[in-house]
This record gives C-alpha cells, structure tokens and sequence, in this order.
C-alpha cells in the first residue's frame, strides 16, 4: 500500500507560479522546458495518490504545455480526444488544487468535462470524437459564434474510428481553419489495430527517400526555420510527409510531422508558425512515448496506461483484495472452454483486447479473436458476415461501447436473425469511470428488438452458464450482460449448462411482495431480504434471468400470489421493468389491484464515485430496495431517505 | 398516369434463356453484351410498373453481369451495399418472375434480404454495411465456414462513412483474399460530400502523371493483356494507381482501376485474371454512370435515383394525387422561417439535402447548411459542437439513420446537455422501403436519456410549432419526430409559437376511456372516435406532445377521471407509453383498479407494403384502436382481428 503522506511531493517552484495558461505567456522557452519536468512530477505525484490513467498523460506534457504557451486558452479551444491525457492540463488550467480528488467521489472527473472547467470545451470519455466537435467549433466561429482555434488531439489508436475519418473527410471538404494532432505513440489501450496503424509507422522508419513534390506543394510553407536546421531531421519529417502525408492529404489537410512530441525546441516553433499562418485544415503528426518519463510505466506492456495508487519510486501498485474472480475473467474462461469444444466459436472486440478478458481466449485461439480496433460498427457487422458465413461470433464490448453499434445490431443482426452473440461487458454503474462509461441503455435497447434474447447474470456462476447458453443458441442474436468487478463468490460449476431461453428461477418463496430481480442487483435484494426478516416480512425472491423472451409463467405467477411486484434492473426505464409492465397490463394483471413498482436507474447521469456509492445514489442498494417494499407494503418507515 | 398493359415489355431473347447465374456460364463474351442490354430493358420495363430506385440498378448492369458471369453464386457472394441497385441482380437470381412485383405488398422487397433469396447472401437497406459484411464471409472461409469468395460492392456515396473505413482498415490488416469494388458513379443520392471525393474525382481527371513506382509494386501483375492494350486507357488506369490508389493502397489493398464500369470488353478480364490470381484484399474502382442507358434517368439532377411508376417511352412519372403539404416540406419551410430570423440557426444533414427537405434552407443559408456525407456519428458531435460553439444547429436525419448517431447523442450531447435540435423524419413504419428503414426506435431511445426533450407532431400545424419550440429551446437538447409522407390538411399558422415544453393538449373531452396519443396516430384516433361515437361510446381524446418531460398533470388528471386509458404511439415498447406507466406506478395512479393499456408497434420487423398496409399489420389503425377501447372497456366484439 502507498500513503500519501509518506510520499514527498516534488519540489516544483516554476509550477507553483502558474495557476492558469495564461501565466505561461510570461515564461522563456528554457523556462517552459522546466515546468514541463515540473508538470510530469506532478502528474506522477497526483496518480500515485488516486490511481487512474498516467500513460497517456506523461506522454502529452510537453504537447500539453506547448499548447497552452501558444495558444490562448480557453479562447482557442483544446479537445483532448477520449481525455485519459487530460490530467496535465488540468493541472495547468486553475485545477491543480484538486488535482489529488481525481476519479473520487467529489473530486476531479478523470476526463475532460465542460461543466468542470472553461478550459474543458468539449468532455470526453468515448474515443474519436474530437475532430468532430472541433470541426463544430470552427464552422461556429466562421458564422459568427465562438471566437477562436480549434485544436483536436487524437491518438493514433483513436484515429482508426470510422467516426473520426468522417470528421476529417468533411473537415478536408470545408476547408477551413482547424488543427488536428495526431498524437502517435502507436498505442492506444492496446496496440493499436489495423492497416492505419501500419501506416503511420512508416513515417517513421527507415526507407527510400521519396520525391519532394508533394512536399512542396503541401505543408513545407508552414515550416518554422529551427526545423529546417538539422539535416536529419528535417529529412526525416520531409520523408514522412512525402510517403505517409498522402493519405491525411488525400483528404483534404497540410500534413506537417512527424515531429517529436517531447522536444520542445520542435513544438514550440512549429505551432508559433501555426498559428500565425495556417489557414485550412492542418494535421500535425506528433510522435511520443506513452509512459514517457517514468521508467515503470515506460517498461509497462500497456505503458502504464491506467494504474491503482503506486509508490513513485518503486511503481509497485496498491493492489485490491479480491474475494472472487472478476466476471471479465469469468466470462473469459468460460468462453475459452466453450471454444475448446467447438471450433466454429469466434470472439471479436473493439480495441479492448484485456477489458474484455479475450487476451485469454487470443492466446489459446489466435485465428479464431478479431480485435478490430475502435472500430464498433465495424465490429457488429463484421460478427453478423462471420455468423451468416456459418461461425458462431461471440462480440465482446462494454455496454457502453455498444452504443455505437446501435444501428448495426438492428439493421445487420435483428432484422436478419443472425445468431451474434453479444457479450455485454460493464453493464450498469461502473464507478471512477463515471457518467460517460454507465452501462445504462443496453437492456431497453435491445429489448424492443425483435427475436433478440436478452440476459443477464445475477452472479459469476449463471454467466457460465450463459456463455454456454449463448454457445448453443444458433436460432437469432442473443445478448448477455454483467458488471465490472468481483463476482459474488458463489461456488462455480465446473461446465456451463445452456440455461432454457426464457426461463427465470425461484430464489425463496416469501409471502405478500414479490421482487423480480434482472441481473447483479439480486445481491442486493439478499440483503434487503434480512433486513426486511427482522421486521417479519418475507418477500418472494425471484432471478428473471431473461428479459426477451420474459418468463410469462413465473411473472404471471408472482402477480397472482402476490400483493405486490417489485421489478429492479442495472439499466434505464424502458427496458426489463417495462416488458414485464406491458406484459402485465396486456393480461389485464394490473387491473386487479396488484401494486407493480419498477427500479431503474433513476433519470440523471450518476458522477463518478465507487459502484456502490453510485448505486447509492442512484437508489438501488439494498436499503432503498427495502425501502420500496416497505413503501409498497404501506409499512411506515423511519430514517432517511439514502442508505 | 402509366399502364403496365399498354407498355410493350421488350424484347428478351437471351435473358429469357437466363433462370440463374448458372445459365451464364454457357453464354459467349459476345452473347454478354446483348444480355447486359436484355437485362437494362428489362430493368427499366419493371421499375416503370413498380416505381423504385431505377438509376442505381442501371448504373451496375453490366458489372451485375460481369460479376455473376465470372464468379460462381451463391457459393460466392456478391453482397450489394444499400441494395438499391440489386434490381438487375435480382432479375438474373431466378426472380424475374416477381420483379414486376417490387416493393409492394407481399412483393419482393427494394432491397437485398436474406430470407428472399440464396442469392442475397447479406441484407441491407442502410449504407456502408457491405465492406464489413464481406470481411466476416471472408474470415468464416478462412476458418472453415463458408467456402467462396466475398465482394461486396459499394458506392462512392457510401465509402465516405466511417464504417467503410474501419472495414477497410481491419480488412487491410488482416490482407486475406477479399474483393471490394468500388462503384464511383459520382453520386450517392445527392452529389457525394467529402474530401475523398475529390480525391477519387482526381483518378480519371486530367493531370500531370506520375512516377510508376507505385504500380510497379502494387496490383499491375493483376493486369488483365486486354487491359494493357491500348495506351490511352492503359496511362489513364495507370495513372489513377500511382495518384489516388494511395489512399487505398496505405490501408493495405492492391488497388486496381479505374475501370469502365460499362466496358464488359474492361470487366471480363479483369474479374477473371483477379478470381484467378489474386492472394489479398483488392480494391477494384469501376467508374460507372447512375441512370446508364436511359435518356430521362441519365438527364435527371438524381440520376433518376428514385422514381414514381412512369411511362418507358417519355419518362413521364405518374403524379400521386397530393392534398396536403408533406411533412418534410412544412419543416423545411418552418425552419427557414425560423433561421431567417436568427442567424445563429444552422442546419445539419447526412446526405439527405432532398430527403429531409434542408435543399431549400441551402439555397436559402449556403454557408449555415452543412451536408457531411453519410456520417451520422460525425453529423451529431459536429452539431453538438457547433451547440458548444455557440449556434443553434438543427440536425435532419431520418430516424432509422438516428441509429447510426446513438452514441454520439448519448455521448456528446445528452451528457454535456449541448442544445442540438433533432429534427426526425420518417417517423414510424415508412412504407415501401420496409423494415430496415422504419423509425421504430427513437422514441424509446431518446426518452431514457436526462434532459433530453422529445416531441412528435401529431398534425403539420403542430410541427411548424416544433420547429420554433425547438429554435427557442437554447437549454438542452430537444427532438421532435414526424412521418413520412403528407400532412392531415388542417389549418397552418402563419407563423410557429413555441409550445410550453413538457404540456400536451386535450384534444375533446368525453367519459370513461381516455386515449391519449403521441405522434400522428391521432389522426386514426379520431376516425375511431367517430366510430364509437355511433356505439354511444364517447372518448376523451389527447395530444401527449412530449414522450419527455411527460405533462404530468394532464396524465394524472385523465387517470383520475377515467375508468381506462390508453396510450398509441408510432413506435416501439419502450418509449412514450412505457414512460407514462412508470408516471401511473410511481404515483400509485394504477393501483386503484384503472386500466391502462398502450398500443405500441408490435414485436415484429414489419415487411414493405404502403404505410396504411403495414399500420393495419401493426395493429395501430382507427379499427385497431375501436377495438382495444372495446376491450378495456369489456364490451363485447363482433368480426374480425384485423381491420
């Protein structure tokens, strides 16, 4: 474990004289070179405390404070694509006194947010949308809104969106004034993917020296004189923009890089230039190392791209205790054995190769696992083609990742009945994360699809069977979901069991209320049942397991036996809580007098917080469960209204 | 008006000898030719009885003919991006027998679609799906699924979304055998957006050629002799390799072209020497002309994209009677209106300028109207940028293409609460272009996003006040949905007064059973009212306006005063009516014995027929909605299920 207080903050007299950009203006070069250092201690010192995304920070510092010395902040306005880079510019622009509450309840949002900050112009938090929103703020600022440039950063990895290709092939078109950095450090989470990527690391590397002319008619007329000295270097950018450029300028943009993006003495003088004469859409090629500066991110696989609280000088992570395996592994093993078993099981994701847990299942079966990069739309279809060419295509993404595949799922897999099986990953609150990840929208979205089959596992070990379920399952597309973290610690079987489609189970058989649990929150509704025990009530406890096809039987059931029905879900109105109140309003079961109440996740973005205080605020922990029985029961409550 | 019994259908000497693909292979190069005029003819003779998307098809005769003459379907797939020029494809797929049957009720659908036809290996209706489709066939292959090759075919129109690209991307990257055609024919619906159309456009434009290194390395040893033959056409192709194949070429595909889409003497070879020889991914560009081959198609501003059923000889479309304005018209001139008074009004569209009507505000505001190409992720970030910017941009899309931009309005917009106006057209079930393009889900998955507004007109009247309340609403995002086609005929103001956000209308009080409607089902609402009203049965009828925020009070007070109420809205479970039970719950309002009931549309993809056809199959008709208040209201029922 780290502490804090044993960890010296690191002496930082340049920084602490700067609380916004603008007191960089007043700054020599040499002086920006070492705040730079100051700004990367910083950084380091801060993510020791609270843990949360370093590598991608440490290695923007000196793009960061070349910016923000160049520009005028937050007149010109910075996107930083994504925003896990976002930390030193945060420390530079007035939040640094905070800067130790990031990704904390209260604190700090690990990402870029407009209502934190009028320096954060554009939040972020999903990738590749930077170009967009800047091009936004270019064609505003032509029509007489905001005044100012804009600067879009995007990493490499982020460049291989389908969205931010449309941004730049539309920003070509238009014409106008707009910078796009491509942040490379030929890493996103995972090594990025694709022909693109292999591309851009030509620029780079040794090769034939090609013909100047595109050169000059391109991007040489921005060339700020200290980077026309130095024979190799400038042979080296030139190199890149007559090989490589071509495609950015195929599009439609002056290419200038590749420039190293931790040499001041490049960047400072070429967005000088910049800024004083570009007059379209420029892409600046910058090449950095992620991690850069702190040798155990450096040497990190993932180049300390997110990171627990750590002790500066060893690196060493605090590490979590763990009860139970995580339902990524979970589902990652039990994948891995289904494939083991039939050779048709294929696996594809997006850029999340290791959040998906199918770094497991490319190991034992590398022909069979497709990470396709940021690439969701593509992943979709790509895994409805493999299923309609007779392969069984697990797609594995984030519940909120999945958003971006909406259209794809109705267009190319519902309407077409292809057995894609989806693998819904960070179902529900996800905590430090915060609003922009919430896996909220996947069970109402895929519920009002026809022939869609939508679960849910209550616990680690019905998510084997799931993935077994889902394995068999070769009549339509079928969908499962599970949270972040730790299983329930359930015992484990040693196989999956394909589940029936559309049937739920029993927990405990109680008496006047009914819960109808979709999902982990069952957990909950356990503990909600002792507490509620101690006050002599004993309500019917009940796992739905499918929210498409609904278990007509068990829900018509429980409207009979009981008083009362309570649903609760992971998710936002529309989805489980809805098909089992049109279920019971088409059978005429609420006519009776039977009292139906749903919980869902109430109508706001939840802030960042652990899970549970997420959940808590959100009103579904055990003790608001219980207190909606008891409010639905008629009992008189005490207390307040929150856990 | 035309008349399939006084048009002489022609001439079909070879192609009546033509069931299948098969009976091609026996047929000379020569023999082709006439075929590939047969099945123009036949073409053009079946869309002027059946309306549809005439110039698409037309365009790709010849390449239809080419690909089904040298490659073996259904083994290989041919895969038809959008599938609006799947006609002729269709002719030659043993289903020329029904062509004459397109689009119509029962008929075969505008589209390809698996459940049609062996030979539609992969359905569609929506753009850009083809690439990635492709690759999964090809991977299945790869890995022991199905054998044969894929290539999809895919329009210049729709290469510029970002899914294309990210197929192309991860296809380059994993560089097994995989054929894209690239059907460059200038234009999408409209005239293509972007910078990569300016770049193709440069591949058969004159100019300076360029060093051959390029070639040399690249797809010449695919080079058919009869296309070396000849130095002209040979410098031309030659050419479009070393200047615009880079762009193709740097995401990993051999790149060959470009080839005279309309030259079979061009497409034989090449497509033989490729099936023979080639290894990888191998982009061939076939230049082609939408509407080849017929004069009134080939003269029209589209291209004759789509057309109304019309007479062979002249052109002359049949004129569809028209008594109201369409909806898309009366938005197109309220918003017009709107901008001609506030300058910061901008509009944003995805390649649908005619379809959404926003032509005439370019005409009117050129620089304020922006058309980003078929891009929905970039079109809703760049208007949430251009919100952040400080205008006040409406965005048109169709609902079903809404899907595409799911993410990016969760992401960008809802979460940062950046004042967009969606603009919603084609609302509900769109007739003949059937399920892929129903806007079946926006309702449901835009009412469960915070702060988000959501209307939907009921009456052209109301939507030019729609148009001004979203104008006026500068605090949040807000959507407002409509239907394809025309409007009710009622009274339009002269000028749009914002409505109250969150307030609906009574529409006329009666007793017992309350419908209150969502959407232009109202107008069937009142056909039933009429009904009833002759069993002595007199409803109250409302107009909710807003699925979010609901008018709570208006909701309330009809349950309070009504023995039942019923909710109809034009999508599916899920959004208004889902919304208004949760109200009901919460408030204990359906605890006391009120029936509640909401008509939806159903759990089904519902096939093309005329929009009134494919209502009655939903069961939201005037005679759908007597009966269900019959129902709730127990009195008893005569005759048939379906009106």
């Amino acid at each position: 474990m780290t502490d804090d207080s044993q960890q010296d903050r690191p002496k930082t007299p340049l920084l602490d004289r700067v609380n916004l950009p603008s007191d960089l203006k007043s700054l020599s070069d040499g002086e920006l070179h070492q705040l730079a250092d100051e700004l990367r201690a910083e950084t380091i010192s801060a993510v020791s405390v609270t843990g949360g995304h370093l590598g991608a920070g440490l290695g923007v510092v000196e793009l960061t404070v070349a910016l923000h010395a160049v520009f005028d902040t937050p007149r010109d306005k910075i996107i930083w694509d994504v925003g896990h880079q976002c930390y030193p510019h945060k420390i530079l622009t007035g939040r640094r006194d905070r800067i130790r509450t990031l990704r904390m309840e209260g604190g700090l949002s690990g990402f870029t947010k407009r209502s934190e900050s009028p320096f954060d112009p554009f939040g972020a938090g999903h990738s590749s949308t930077s170009i967009s929103a800047g091009l936004g703020f270019a064609m505003a600022r032509e029509l007489g809104g905001d005044a100012g440039d804009a600067i879009a950063v995007i990493g490499d990895g982020a460049m291989s969106a389908g969205m931010a290709f449309e941004a730049l092939n539309h920003a070509g078109d238009l014409g106008k004034r707009l910078f796009v950095v491509l942040n490379d450090n030929e890493m996103s989470i995972a090594p990025p993917v694709g022909a693109l990527s292999r591309h851009l690391t030509k620029l780079y590397a040794e090769g034939p020296f090609q013909d100047l002319k595109s050169v000059a008619k391109g991007a040489v007329s921005f060339l700020p004189s200290p980077l026309q000295e130095g024979a190799r270097r400038a042979k080296e950018m030139l190199k890149g923009m007559a090989v490589g450029g071509t495609l950015f300028e195929a599009l439609g943009f002056s290419y200038i890089g590749p420039v190293d993006g931790h040499d001041l003495d490049q960047l400072l003088p070429l967005l000088r230039t910049l800024k004083t004469r570009a007059s379209g859409p420029v892409l600046i090629h910058v090449v950095t190392k992620k991690g850069k500066g702190y040798a155990p991110a450096e040497a990190a696989a993932d180049k300390g791209h997110a990171t627990a609280r750590f002790n500066v000088l060893t690196g060493a992570q605090a590490k979590a205790k763990s009860n139970a395996p995580s339902y990524t592994s979970v589902f990652a093993r039990a994948l891995v054995d289904q494939a083991s078993r039939d050779d048709k099981i294929a696996a594809v994701t997006a850029a999340m190769p290791d959040g998906t847990g199918l770094n497991l299942f490319a190991e034992r079966f590398p022909r069979r696992c497709f990470d396709v990069g940021i690439a969701e739309q593509h992943a979709v279809t790509f895994a409805a083609g493999l299923a309609a060419g007779g392969m069984k295509p697990f797609c594995a993404l984030y519940s909120t990742f999945l958003q971006r595949g909406y259209d794809q799922i109705v267009h190319d897999v519902a309407i077409q009945r292809l057995p894609v099986r989806f693998a819904i990953d960070r179902a529900g609150l996800v905590g430090a994360d915060g609003a922009t990840h919430a896996g909220a929208y996947d069970i109402a979205f895929l519920s009002n699809l026809p022939g869609m089959v939508v679960m849910a596992a209550a616990d680690e070990a019905d998510l084997v069977h799931m993935v077994a379920t889902a394995a068999a399952h070769d009549e339509g597309p079928i969908a499962f979901r599970y949270p972040r973290g730790e299983g329930t610690g359930v015992e484990m079987p040693e196989r999956g069991i394909p589940l029936e489609i559309g049937k739920g189970r029993m927990i405990s058989e109680g008496r006047r209320v009914a819960i109808l649990s979709f999902g982990t929150r069952l957990s909950e509704v356990l503990v909600a049942r002792e507490a509620l025990a101690a006050r002599g009530i004993e309500p019917t406890i009940a796992d739905a397991r499918f929210a498409k096809p609904l278990d007509r039987e068990l829900i018509l059931r429980l409207a009979r036996e009981h008083e009362a029905l309570i649903t609760i879900e992971e998710g936002a109105l529309g989805g489980f809580g809805s098909h089992v109140a049109q279920l019971l309003l088409e059978e005429g079961a609420l006519d009776g007098g039977l009292k139906f109440r749903q919980m869902v996740l109430p109508d706001t973005f939840i802030d960042h917080a652990d899970a549970k205080a997420m959940y808590r605020d959100a009103g579904m922990n055990a003790a608001d469960i219980e207190r909606k029985v008891l409010e639905v029961m008629g009992v008189a409550q005490i207390g307040e209204r929150r856990a």
